[in-house]
C-alpha cells in the first residue's frame, strides 16, 4: 500500500490553528467512544429480523440503494441503468456488478470536498479495512478486499450493529406497517434496541400517491373502518398506540410547506370525503396536512410521543426519473420555508405546553437564525432537529453551530440525527457530527466565551446527552 | 476563588491564529479606551433625572427586565411567574427574588456560548468585580456580592454613566412624550448628555393599541386639534421641532415590512378618518404606514433628523404570553424582508437627496449581501444599521462585516448601536463590538488585503467616528 | 517610495494559519501561470480590432467606465457630473480629468475592503508600476506614471492581451450585431482568439426599450421579415448559426426571475403580434421570455450553443440616475430568485439531456445551498457559474465554495468568468479567484478532507480546466 491511511488523519475536520486543533482533540477524544444514539434514520429493519441476513456485493451495498451517490454520477451524464438502479417497469438495466463498481471508481474524484466523499472514505476504510484511495486502478482491488469482507459472519449486520457501539437505531415506518420485523428482532433474544417511529404522511396526506389504498389498509391493520374524518383520527390514535407498545417515542412528518390550521370538524369531514372519492383539490391537501399537524401535536400531548417535521423538500422534481426509477432517486429539490406565520397556528395553540416536543427540521439555512433559532429559543415545546440531508457536511453543521446557537442555545437543540438509509455509513456520519461538534467548541474555547469545563459539558450534550434526552430514549 | 477572571481572557473573542491575534489586540488596544457613542437604545431617562435613583436588588436589575434572559428560561419549561415577571393582570408571581436568582444561577448554563452568557459574564466581572462563574452553588454568594455594590453610591445609575465614560446615550422616546425627565436632566447641572430619539410608531401605525387614546395625546402635547391628516401632520412636525429643541437628532420607526408608498391627500384623509371611527382595515394600516415613512423621509430633509428605520420583527407571536405578561416578553420573531422592491418609491423620491440619511436594520441576515449592501453601496441618503437584535453577537457581527462591507465599504455603515434596556450591560456591548471589529480587520492585515495605517483608521471608524459622523452627535 | 510593494504581500487573501498558507501558497504557485481562459465578460472588441487602439487618460480608463467605482463615490455624495459621467441629455459634466482622479484618489479609502479595492490596488502595482498608495497627496504622481505608460506601445490594447497571457476571450454581443469587429480582428492576422457571445435579450424580451427597433435590426440582419412569431424562430436561428460561424461557443440571457414555461405557438404568436403594434403588457413579456428560455434551450441543444442564464438583477432601480446618465450606472440592485419551481419546466423538458449545458448565475446567495447545489447536482444539463458580481470578491468567492461544492461537487461548476468590461482589471480578478481558490482547497487538505494530489488536480480544475470544458472552448 502506498499511501497508508492516506484520507484518515487523526485531527481530519479540526481547524488548522495548533491551539484549537489541541483542544478539538481533547473534546473529541472525551467523546469518541460514547455509545451511538440513532434517534431518526431510515434503516431497514429487515436486515436484522433475520440473523442470517447479508449485504449482498459491494455494489449493492454502496452504490445501488445510495441516492447521494448515483445523483454524483447521474448529474456527470452517467446513465442510471448504467448504474444498476432498478427501473419501475422492470426493463434490462446493468446486472455486471463489477462493472458497476468500476464506473463508480473511475469517477469517485467527483466526490472530492462532499460529505459522501467523507463517510465513503471512512466507510472503506474504518469498516472495511481499506487503505488505499479509490480510483479506476484500485477500484477492482478494493472491490475484492470488500466482498471478502462482506462473506464472514463478523460483516452480518447484527454483527456491525454491535460493533458500532449503537445503543438504539430508530426506524421509519408506516402508520400502517404491522411492524412484524420490529417484533421478530425482540423475541428473537437479540439485545440490539430498534425501535420504530410512527410516520403517517401516506394516509394524513391526501395528495399521496395511492392514498385510497392506504386508507384501505389503514382500515385493515386498526381493525377501525376508515370512513369518515372520526373513524380516521381514531384509527390514528389506535396505531399510535400500538406503536407505543412497540417502544415508539417519537412520530416523523414530512411537509413541503410548515403550515398549519385548524378546521372545522364539519370541514375536515367534507374534505375527507372528497379524498374518499379520489375529489380531492390540491387546496384541499394543502389545508388537510396543516389540520393534521395540529391534530398530531394534540395527540403528542395525550400520548408523550415526540413530534418531528420535516419541512421543505420538492419530491420527484425529475417526472423523468420519477416515472422510470421511481422515488428516492436523487431528484428531490428545496424550496424556501417560512416557519414564523406558518406555525402560528399550532404554537399558539400548543406552544406553550411544556408536554409537547416538536423538533423542526428543513433544508432552507435561511430560517436558521431568522427564524429557528428564535422560535426554540422561546416557545417551550419548540427544538430544533440538526443540519438535515444536503447539510449533514463539515461546512453545513458549522453554519448550523453558528447561525443557531447564539439565539437558541445548545439546550433547545437536540444532537444528530444520522437520518439514513446506508447501515454501515452510521459511524462515520457520527464521527463527522462530533469531530465538527468538537472543533467549533473548541473554537469557543480559544476565543474565551467558555472554558474548558463548559466545553466538556457541551461536547457530552452533543455527541450523546441532548438526542437521549429529546427523544426520551 | 479557584478561578480567578476565569471568563475574560484578554484576548477574548479574537481568532486563535497568533499573527491575527497580535493585531487584533494591537487594533483593539488602541480604541479601546474610547468615550461610548450610544445613538440608539431604550435606557429608560427617570434613572438618570433622580439623583438618587437606585437599580434595586439584583435579580431586579438583571433578570426581571431583560427579555434575553428570561425568554431562554420560559424555552426551557422555567414559568415566567416563577421569574417574577409581573402579569398584566396583576396576579400573583413570585417575590423571593433571591429564590428567583437561585433558578437563573441554576440554569446560568443555558447561556453557553450565547452573546446574553457574554455579556451577563462581563457585566459580573467589570461591573461588579465577580470572580467566579455563576452556578447553583455560586449563586447566593454572587447575589450578596452584587446586592451589596448596588447599594453603594458609585452604583448608581449617574456614578456608572459616568465610569462607563458614556459621551452620549440617546434614549427612545415617543411623540407624545413630554421629555419632562430628559429636561430635568439637563436642568439638575449633571453633565451626563441624555437625549431623546423620537420615534412616533404609536401615533403613525394606526393598527397599534391605543391608536385613538394616542392620538388625544397628540392633540393634548402638541396643542393642535388632531381632527384630520392634515391636522396629524402638523402636529407631527410640530413635536418634531419640539424634540429638536430638547436636543433630538434622529428618529425611529419600527415597520412589519419594508413597504413604502405615496398615497394622496384625499386618500391619506379617508383612511385617517376611519381609523377615528375604529373602522381602519389591515390594508389601510399598511399603507398608511408605507405612506407616512415617505412623509417622514420628507420631514427629514425638511428638519435635519436622522432617520432610522427598523423591519421584520412579527412582534408578541406568542398570544398567550401577550395576554398574560404584555408585550417585549421575548416573544418576538423575525421574519423575511424585502426591500429592494419596497423601498423602490422612498428611494426613488428621496434617495438621491445628500440631506437625508436613512439607516436601515433588520433580523434577515440574507437582505445583507443582496439588498443591504447594493442599496447602501449606491443611493446617496443610505446607511445600514449595526447587527440588530439577535445578531448583535460574535458570529452575527462577523457575518455582518463580511457579508456587508465589501459591497457596501465601511462608510456606509453606521458603527455600533447597544439598543439596550439593561444600561450595566452597554459597556460589555460596546467591548464585545470593539473585540470583533479589531478581529476582522486584523484578519483584513493578515490576508493583505488592507494595510496597518488602514486597519488603524477602520477601528477608530467602527468604534467611534461613524457613528457620532452618521447621528450628527 | 516609503512603502514598496505595501499592498502585495506574496502571501495574500491566505488564511493565516501558517500549515494552510504554506499548501495554499503551494497550490496557487502552480497555476498562477496558467493562460488564462475568459468565457464571458463585456470588453469592447473595437479595442482590438484597431491596432493603434489607445486607452485614453487614467481617467478615462479606470474611473468613469467602472459603475463599481462611481457607485461608491456616489453613495458617499459625489455628484456623477463631476466624476465625468457623460449625460444622457449631453448636458455639461468635469472634463478636466485630473480633477477627477484627484477626487478619486482623495476618497480611495472609501474601498478599504472592497472588490473593487483589491483589483484596483493590484492593477496599479502589477499592470502600471505603482509602488505607493493612492491617496489625495500622492494622486497626481500616480496619474503622470500611468499616463505616462498608456502612452507607450506596451499599454496598447493588443500588447496588454498578450502580456496577461490570455488564451481566449468572449465579448457579448447582441442578436443584431454584424460582429465586424470580430471579423476584423480575425482577418488581421493578429494571433489573439476574441470570440463573439449571442446574447439575444433585446429582441427576445418584449419589455426592452426600443424592442420594435431592435425587430427591425433582426429582420435587417437576418435577411427574414420578422413579422410573426414563427419568422422571429427563423431569424434567430439564422443569428445563431451566424454566430456559430464567427466561433461563438455560448449564449447568454438576462432576466429578472428564473421563470419558464412553454406557450403554445397561437398564444406566442399573438403575444409578438400584440408586441409589434406596442401593446404587450406586462404579463405578456414575462410569459414570452419564460417561453423563449425553453426555445433557446432547445436550440442549444440542436446547435450546441451553452447556455448561460443571468437572474435576478432589478435593473436601473434608480429612475433619476437612469434618465440622467442612462444604464449601468451601479444602480442594478439584486432581488430574490427561486429557481426549484421556476425551472421545474424547462428542466423537465431538457434537463436529462446530456447534449444541453445551461450555466446558471444568480445574485441571491440563499440559493446557492439550497437550490442551485441541488439542482446542479442532479440534472445532467444543470451547471452553476461561478459567484456573479457584488460577490466576485475574497468572502463571496468563499461562501460560494462552501455553500456549493459539498452539494454539488466541484464538477458540476464551471471555473472563473471575470464578466469585466474593465479589460486591465482581467488579471487581478483571475488572480483574486486563484487566489482564494488555492486557500479553500488548502484548507481541505489541512483538515484532511483531501489529500495534496486531489488538492493539485482541484486547483487545475478551477484555475482552468472546467472553463474549458464548460464552455467548450
Amino acid at each position: 500500500m502506498t499511501h497508508p491511511k492516506w484520507y484518515l488523519p487523526a485531527d481530519r475536520y479540526f481547524d488548522p490553528d495548533p491551539a484549537q486543533r489541541r483542544i478539538a482533540r481533547e473534546l473529541y477524544d472525551s467523546v469518541s467512544h460514547l455509545p451511538l444514539v440513532c434517534p431518526h434514520g431510515h434503516v431497514d429493519p429487515r436486515l436484522f429480523s433475520d440473523e442470517e441476513a447479508v449485504f449482498g456485493t459491494p455494489t449493492e451495498l454502496l452504490i445501488i440503494p445510495d441516492h447521494y451517490v448515483f445523483r454524483m454520477l447521474y448529474s456527470q451524464g452517467v446513465p442510471m441503468e448504467s448504474l444498476g438502479i432498478p427501473r419501475v417497469d422492470g426493463g434490462p438495466v446493468e446486472q455486471d456488478y463489477r462493472k458497476i463498481w468500476q464506473v463508480f471508481a473511475e469517477n469517485f474524484y467527483l466526490f472530492r470536498g462532499t460529505p459522501s466523499g467523507i463517510w465513503l472514505s471512512n466507510e472503506l476504510h474504518e469498516v472495511f479495512g481499506v487503505e488505499e484511495k479509490l480510483t479506476g486502478s484500485t477500484g477492482q482491488a478494493i472491490y475484492d478486499q470488500i466482498a471478502e469482507k462482506l462473506a464472514t459472519a463478523q460483516f452480518r449486520p447484527r454483527a456491525l450493529f454491535q460493533r458500532f457501539n449503537i445503543e438504539v437505531l430508530c426506524t421509519t415506518d408506516a402508520a400502517t406497517d404491522t411492524l412484524a420485523h420490529h417484533r421478530a428482532i425482540r423475541e428473537s433474544g437479540w439485545q440490539g434496541r430498534i425501535i420504530p417511529t410512527f410516520r403517517p404522511d401516506a394516509v394524513v396526506n391526501i395528495d399521496t400517491r395511492g392514498w385510497r389504498k392506504n386508507i384501505q389498509g389503514l382500515s385493515e391493520v386498526s381493525g377501525i373502518e376508515v370512513g369518515s374524518y372520526r373513524a380516521f383520527i381514531q384509527a390514528l390514535e389506535n396505531r399510535r398506540a400500538y406503536f407505543i407498545g412497540e417502544g415508539t417515542k417519537a412520530t416523523d412528518h414530512a411537509a413541503l410547506t410548515a403550515y398549519t390550521g385548524e378546521l372545522p370538524e364539519r370541514e375536515t369531514e367534507a374534505i375527507f370525503q372528497r379524498a374518499l372519492k379520489g375529489q380531492g383539490t390540491a387546496e384541499d391537501a394543502t389545508r388537510f396536512t396543516g389540520h393534521m399537524l395540529m391534530e398530531n401535536a394534540r395527540m403528542s400531548i395525550e400520548d408523550g410521543l415526540v413530534m418531528q417535521l420535516h419541512c421543505g423538500s420538492y419530491r420527484n422534481h425529475n417526472q423523468f426519473v420519477f416515472e422510470r426509477f421511481g422515488r428516492d432517486k436523487g431528484a428531490d429539490i428545496p424550496v424556501q420555508v417560512e416557519f414564523t406565520r406558518n406555525l402560528h397556528p399550532l404554537l399558539n395553540r400548543y406552544g406553550n405546553d411544556t408536554r409537547l416536543t416538536l423538533i423542526l427540521f428543513n433544508l432552507d439555512e435561511t430560517t436558521y437564525s431568522r427564524e429557528l433559532a428564535t422560535l426554540a429559543g422561546h416557545y417551550p415545546a419548540v427544538k430544533l432537529g440538526p443540519p438535515w440531508w444536503f447539510h449533514d457536511s463539515p461546512n453545513g453543521m458549522m453554519r448550523y453551530f453558528q447561525q443557531v446557537t447564539e439565539t437558541a442555545g445548545l439546550h433547545n437543540t437536540v444532537g444528530f440525527n444520522d437520518d439514513t438509509r446506508a447501515f454501515p455509513s452510521i459511524p462515520a456520519r457520527h464521527d463527522l457530527w462530533r469531530r465538527v461538534g468538537a472543533n467549533w467548541i473548541a473554537g469557543l474555547v480559544v476565543r474565551g466565551i467558555v472554558d474548558m469545563d463548559d466545553a466538556a459539558e457541551m461536547s457530552q450534550d452533543i455527541a450523546y446527552r441532548l438526542a437521549k434526552k429529546a427523544y426520551k430514549l
